[in-house]
């Protein structure tokens, strides 16, 4: 979009906000484009009149100015970024877009001044991995910048595309991998249950167990929070029980990689003593000792198709589906193997 | 600095390259700004006087324009990019500027076409991950865009300021840790020799092994290219001499993941049978399996350090020093010991 003031795509005209917030149209303009000669009132009922009437800039037709994408992390030290930024930047620059990256951890403070360098430079839509912001999402609206959410950990916000995995299928896939190999005890290092996708992970869990025929174990389950301390500290809890599992499925690779750092402090042997399944495919798991079997998240292809979806949006054109899922699939390597007999 | 024709900052101003050109002011600014509506002829015509002239653009008072740094890798498959775009994003962020992330990775065409965009989105510095990019390099000359180069792969271009790590203290440190364990044997898998810091790497363990008096065996040192795949099939090269090493310094984390992986293979426990140490202190060695005695390469500090250099151009400002070396340290974890006694 132009740093233009520019009118909507159908709802409201600037003018018709300017009348309503008896000011000017410049100075409605000057309110979307985030300049500071503004007063604090007449910002504050110009942009509370935007946000009422869910006010939205045109797309720019200037063929000059360069498409800009905001893709932004609640953490850059998240395992799965790098794959995310791959994706995102590839559809990006076919799509002739730069792609800014930031993150907005540790600074919670920070969301107007976020909001402020967004507008400052125009940014044509935001892709926000992981949700929890609430208040940004309130402020984009005003800025009218389109937003698409990837991977959400909580509850989704209302009127914003979501992007994630099939978090089930793939908890599932994971379990049935085991039963199919002849484990009947299998342990659970889960997810956060405040996210919804631990919580999808543990239901398909649940569901090839019940398809199994086997009774679940509560003891078998285990929390986590999908880093590796988790994965070591819940492996060691599995393996002080009076009956421990013959494997173990990791809710993500870095729990896998945990666990299987417990069993190696244990000396027991990957997957002779123990099986491991994980869940994310991060590229470095191809090199874990053992490397690991495990459920691929498409995080590349999530990221594209955000670029994409954003990119619609920008244009005044609505997604397909508002809540798009795309397939996971077990990874199969040398982390797994049939049980060992038990004398 | 500004999408606005500027003059310069001290050599020549755009009026004078009018004049040489035969063109109108507006012209040259057209040309400055990548604009489409210049004939072939005339841009190149004005371009040529531009490099002539080493014209620089005068940095921006206008406050409403975003700052936007561009950081730029080869492939962001690289294991260690997402440790230097968190270093980047934070310093970015403090001094208030975007960071726009691209890679160019098997689009060697697209030099042309990644330049116009900068142009469009009107970059005000550029950080490049690794070099062989001489002709982005020229291009950007040409737009007056400040250029940083973080640990080049190959001899640095001239007149660019480059950020590194002390690859030969690094080397050297893992080296003298292996020795003062005890070991006498020491195997290096090395990186690829057109790169200045697999050399470095290279030379600090010579280094070290003269220092202790023992004479280098070549044949303890294998061929790499910094991939787990070389480190697998370099320690298994080097288990196969009649006499093999009893420790293994592998010039990269990748590397070090790989030769534990070959060592696990044949039945050999880390560092039971073997110590391994790697180089870069990726995180994810935290939690290989045993977690990696490695050199930690300050990943973030650079790309910190490269923002603020690039800023420093930006204003027209000289850096303290064309070529920066950032320590390496030493991090001792799971996966060295003392060699075990031979039979």
């Amino acid at each position: 979009m132009a740093a233009h003031g520019a009118d909507t795509g159908g709802r409201v005209t600037i003018t018709e906000i300017a009348r309503q917030a008896g000011v000017s149209v410049p100075t409605v303009s000057r309110v979307v484009n985030g300049r500071s000669d503004v007063s604090p009132g007449t910002r504050a009922r110009v942009e509370d009149l935007l946000r009422r009437h869910g006010y939205r800039k045109r797309p720019s037709s200037s063929a000059s100015r360069a498409v800009l994408l905001d893709l932004v992390f609640n953490d850059l030290g998240s395992p799965w970024a790098v794959e995310i930024i791959r994706g995102v930047e590839e559809a990006a620059h076919t799509a002739g877009a730069g792609t800014v990256v930031s993150a907005i951890h540790g600074r919670s403070g920070d969301a107007r001044e976020w909001t402020r360098n967004l507008r400052a430079r125009a940014s044509d839509g935001v892709i926000l991995v992981t949700s929890a912001m609430n208040t940004l999402h309130e402020e984009l609206q005003i800025l009218g910048v389109p937003l698409v959410v990837v991977d959400p950990a909580g509850s989704p916000a209302v009127d914003v595309p979501t992007i994630g995995a099939a978090n089930w299928s793939g908890g599932m896939a994971a379990t049935e991998h085991l039963l199919a190999l002849g484990h009947r005890r299998i342990g659970l290092i889960a997810g956060p249950s405040r996210l919804l996708c631990a919580r999808a992970r543990l239901d398909g869990y649940r569901a090839a167990l019940e398809g199994s025929g086997i009774t679940l174990d509560p003891s078998l389950i285990v929390p986590g929070d999908f880093r590796p301390e988790a994965g070591f500290a819940g492996c060691n809890a599995l393996l002080d029980l009076p009956e421990p599992p013959t494997a173990v499925f990791a809710a993500s690779d870095q729990m896998a990689l945990g666990a299987i750092e417990a069993l190696r402090g244990r000396g027991l042997r990957v997957p002779e003593d123990m099986s491991v399944v994980g869940f994310d495919d991060l590229p470095e798991v191809r090199w874990s000792a053992p490397p690991l079997t495990t459920v691929r998240q498409p995080l590349a292809d999530m990221g594209k198709l955000a670029v994409r979806t954003v990119l619609r949006l920008a244009h005044g054109e609505q997604p397909d589906s508002p809540r798009v899922e795309l397939g996971t699939d077990l990874v199969a390597r040398a982390s797994t193997a049939a049980p060992a007999a038990r004398g």
